[in-house]
């Protein structure tokens, strides 16, 4: 599995992921309906930030963006966000892109990566951060309105990375 | 104590109060230097959010905007932002913007209102808020670069409005 910086080129690549993700409503608050331009604007990231993509065998299977959390007196805390592809679960993709993430926001010099809005119902999701080193910092209740499962929680997560 | 709607006229007034307080460090985690026109940009928001301002005998004392917290599935959790003049300090005006905000939330049928990083050391704030039924759902260690305390907390804040 290759990840490297996504390109102009893979958007064409990263909309059907991106698009089938969040209308499926089950892991982001985003906007719903959005057109491929509009969701361009939401993933492709420019510096300080950046977007990722995973490529297996030619095939693009996941993509990650990551920065910092806030801009000013916030900025030494990363943030980032995930999607892979629905016809490439299980298959390491997300662990890949998490320990990528960690990694990066390391060699950068952030002292922590937190994730807003990690959907409490996502076991799969919050037991593959779990496992990078990241902890339920809180929850905020009935948070995220999910398609099955109704109101949950939205889970706010934490890596401490100051003693790296 | 008037609070009203925010007009274009406005922004000439709340300007000074934005740049004071970004500058000074202690509260938000914003980009600083911003020019008026960014600031702006920042701060006046459109619907579905809205900025008023308080304005006591024609003087604009403080400024607050709000709205969803998050697009899409998580619209039903709103937020918002204050700020005050530093020559008003301990008038009311912070306490009396935090009441419009939780009926305007609560008129409006939001869930809830979560602040996303409240700075651990701004106990005058935190008070204010917990005196409105705001609750401390966690804190990210040491994500704030406060410029007199160091690295302190950033506090995510809730009240429900679930039973109201």
């Amino acid at each position: 599995m290759e990840i490297r910086e996504a390109t102009t080129g893979d958007w064409d690549d990263i909309f059907p992921i991106f698009s089938a993700i969040v209308e499926a409503g089950q892991s982001y608050a985003l906007p719903l309906g959005l057109s491929s331009e509009e969701a361009r604007s939401v993933w492709m990231e420019s510096p300080p930030a950046r977007t990722v993509v995973a490529v297996v065998g030619g095939s693009l299977l996941g993509t990650a963006k990551m920065g910092p959390n806030r801009p000013g007196r916030g900025s030494h805390i990363a943030t980032a966000s995930f999607m892979v592809s629905p016809n490439a679960e299980r298959q390491g993709v997300g662990h890949a892109l998490g320990d990528h993430v960690v990694e990066w926001a390391r060699s950068r010099g952030f002292l922590g990566i937190q994730f807003n809005a990690v959907v409490e119902s996502n076991r799969v999701a919050i037991r593959a951060w779990e496992k990078l080193g990241f902890r339920i910092i809180g929850t905020v209740p009935k948070a995220f309105d999910h398609p099955q499962d109704g109101l949950v929680g939205l889970h706010v997560m934490f890596l401490d990375l100051s003693q790296s």
